[in-house]
């Protein structure tokens, strides 16, 4: 049997409405997955402009796919992007899209966003906080917290044993402590605790080399200590193709990393294929779930060791 | 007539004697420039160890480069690999080579690493500086200096009016100041105090999409507020082929990004398009100080707007 998964176009003043069409023309789609279209008829909405009309729209549809995935009716999501400050002029609370979802299904525990590459996948322990900020936020407990998010993600995608890369905070890794010294005091032993888990992991790395020991298929996923470094790798080399899951969440939530592109609503131009590798990726990892499931692949051939 | 480049193999226990071999072996580098070997003859070196006797013959090298560049007989120094360890073991007590050409040649002024990639260069306000301190280390003269290093750089090359893109410092640029307010307060006015003077520098730009930008080609150099993230983009992109300049100094002086690498001396598996690049890159801005010659090319025509 087929996973079933709910798919949401997204705000419907952005290019989620026409990547939606071309997603849903592919045959590979519907041989992969039932689709659930998840959203009823969207608002009449000013393309390329903000609107709390679209907004209020846009969290209807993730409240009823939450209602779907905590009923079991739906076993994945995939939503089409979204724009922040439509929904939080229509009433958003809490600070992202995945923590509503969490709220909404009315779970508990961490939650991370997950980057997926084309060439491996980044979780990060701090993200949207200022960098003078960055070293006293970091922990052994948030360091473990994400990896485990990452390796969880990879695992239910059927991969066994993900090789996962913890990076630095410091330049060069600290340089023996002369740069910085979280390598040592926290970085460290929180690899440790989760090698003792039994998690792959590895490092402290400099995190200006490990990115490229990852694209030569060194690592399936790295754990990066705040934003922009990830955020700089998995842009430079998978920017079209970029996914972001829901790391944490019961159930595969996944969407393409770009945004609702308002410049080029519209214009036929805009790229399904980021949004395509979002709902393969939510399908593959809905599918793993099921341990009898035979069809177990990666999102990418490439960072596949099976 | 052509320009004078000294050119040092570099360490002797390194890859720098095998990859000048191939270097001094490739006709364009004879018709490009009139090339001075630097370094009398090496001390037996054990190949990929660290020692000090080989230190001790390249801070001889790069002292007769010092003085022959002061004293006008050289117009520019390339040199292949060092290793600091040995360098410092020999008795370099300035914080890196370049500091000790600076100060061999007696020159005074703001020097900075600049690292070019094959489709944009970088500099940086601070380097080996621990995350923590990142934030308070940032101020308008530091950007100001990084930028204006970079411009007169590219600008050396033959590129008329560099486009400079300074990144921020916070993720999402800071978001308005809701994620740190050192773009408003510190980086937006460095911005305008080069603008002033007539640099074209933009920005801030967030640190996660700015090299994608750039090397789509809006931009010919980025300044970055710190180590990782411009090291990041330009070993994604152009591991291969980086090369560092010593920014600042009144010669060109030009090394390959990458190290001694001691795990494959001796074995001919070595590159030097690394080295090469250094070489020609080090002859294009020596040739561009004469105003009237004729052949003034980017070191790659990617970013050459000419």
């Amino acid at each position: 049997m087929k996973s079933r998964i709910g798919l949401f176009a997204g705000d419907p003043s952005g290019i989620g409405p026409e990547i939606t069409g071309k997603l849903l023309a592919l045959s590979e789609i519907h041989l992969t997955a039932e689709v659930g279209i998840v959203g009823g008829r969207a608002p009449k909405a000013r393309a390329g402009f903000v609107s709390a009309e679209a907004g209020a729209y846009c969290l209807d549809a993730l409240r009823d796919a939450a209602r779907l995935l905590a009923a079991g009716e739906l076993d994945a999501f995939c939503y089409g992007p979204l724009n922040k400050q439509a929904l939080k002029a229509a009433g958003m609370r809490t600070e992202d899209e995945m923590r509503f979802l969490a709220a909404e299904t009315g779970h508990a525990g961490p939650l991370g966003e997950i980057n997926a590459g084309p060439e491996f996948w980044t979780s990060r322990v701090t993200s949207h906080v200022p960098v003078s900020e960055i070293a006293r936020r970091i922990d052994g407990p948030g360091i473990a917290a994400a990896a485990r998010l990452l390796h969880g993600a990879l695992s239910r995608t059927g991969l066994a044993n993900p090789r996962i890369a913890v990076a630095a905070l410091n330049p060069h890794a600290g340089d023996g402590g002369t740069l910085g010294r979280e390598e040592i005091d926290v970085i460290a032993p929180a690899i440790q605790t989760l090698k003792d888990e039994g998690i792959g992991a590895s490092g402290p790395h400099p995190a200006d080399t490990v990115f490229l020991a990852a694209r030569k298929g060194q690592f399936d996923g790295v754990v990066t200590m705040y934003h922009d470094p990830g955020q700089i790798a998995i842009t430079l080399l998978g920017f079209d193709r970029g996914v972001t899951i829901h790391g944490g969440l019961p159930w595969p939530v996944t969407t393409p990393a770009h945004g609702t592109a308002f410049d080029i609503v519209g214009k036929g131009i805009a790229s399904h294929s980021a949004f395509r590798e979002a709902f393969l990726l939510a399908a593959r990892m809905a599918e793993s779930r099921n341990p009898d499931e035979a069809n177990r692949v990666m999102y990418d051939e490439k960072i596949s060791r099976t």
